[in-house]
């Protein structure tokens, strides 16, 4: 699978997507990440890419002609299945969302920055608008580093052990038990006695029952 | 403000707090941000800080021992207003959870990484979990990013133009409207007349209209 991040802050992605396992991913062959300098499609000699709102209001916007300069030049090399653009009143990521992402071949993930982008690119150039979460950042940066991330970790090999991925909260709609290691017991605080017990099928009973129970307090709607 | 982040990948945050507004904040004096390696706080040679779960499961678990020590020398220097976990069970992150925590002093971001951590931690140190949405990731340290850098930006003086963030989406629980910038024809895309009218009073009522009308469309619940 092939990632393109299109940032006017480049910089930032460099230590998320250089560490971990989109590292690890990388080196093996499984993704490849490539981040692309917006200001390298900019016309303009300063490579401005942004300019004043129409209809006056505080901030900056990205303008349409280098973000569709820059995302023709990488679909005149290859096909892509989605051009992403990171919004906060996008559809909602989640692990489902990630699930079917991580099937795809070729994907463009465009970070927003400043006020916003020319409301153009987002009706004429992005397949898909994605929202991290109700809050709103800087840039959409961290939410592409996050959406990489989340991805990418799904991608069989990615993960130094699948079976961990396979437990984690929502893979099937349950928020994971509590987990312990050593010591079994620190300042007083003991590991639940069942888990120190060897007996294999009492063992995982309780942690279904553990899942369930604190779906339910915590987070019902994901049992509905 | 003051925000210490403990990660064993400290190096993942390096370019996100070293960059953009959380980088300008900090130069201002407005925020300080502290990144803590745990494995300092290991009392092994091999500064391991995590180790097999107890009861069987695939994965590594951070072990409660070094973030008890880590937390507690930060906690000896100054007063914690909180001590938050970033976890896909925790409390939903949102823009009035950005505006409350940025009014704090203190704060303790514990990122988590490999399966998880050891659930004594939260039982006993954590005052506050977090979940930046409802996907599972590598580890905290982009939630703990994004976390700091949604806080730090609503700081007075953070942007270069408060007048910005006022009108972002969610402040006021409504989605922004469209907005564009030059040029006002890109490839006959022609941005709406109403824009470059220079009536100010229409141009209100027309972006109020169209923030209600994609909030309604887009995200009804906002509106309850």
């Amino acid at each position: 699978m092939r990632i393109d991040i299109i940032s006017v802050v480049p910089e930032m992605l460099e230590s998320p997507l250089g560490c971990s396992i989109l590292k690890r991913a990388c080196d093996k062959g499984l993704a490849e990440l490539h981040v692309h300098n917006l200001r390298d499609y900019s016309t303009n000699k300063h490579r401005k890419v942004d300019d004043y709102p129409f209809g006056g209001e505080a901030g900056m916007i990205i303008q349409i002609e280098p973000v569709d300069r820059c995302i023709s030049a990488l679909k005149a090399q290859r096909d892509y299945d989605e051009v992403i653009f990171t919004a906060p009143d996008g559809e909602q990521f989640n692990q489902k969302m990630a699930n079917s992402l991580s099937l795809l071949n070729n994907i463009i993930i465009l970070c927003g920055h400043y006020k916003g982008i020319d409301y153009r690119i987002r009706e004429h150039l992005i397949t898909k608008e994605i929202s991290v979460g109700d809050y709103v950042l800087t840039g959409g940066e961290m939410p592409a580093a996050m959406i990489a991330d989340a991805i990418v970790r799904l991608i069989p090999g990615a993960m130094g052990d699948e079976q961990s991925a396979l437990s984690d909260s929502f893979q099937d709609n349950l928020l994971e038990g509590p987990i312990y290691t050593r010591p079994a017991v620190y300042k007083g605080w003991e590991v639940p006695q069942i888990l120190l017990s060897g007996h294999e099928a009492k063992i995982a009973e309780w942690k279904h029952e553990q899942s369930l129970e604190r779906t339910r307090r915590l987070r019902p709607d994901l049992l509905q």
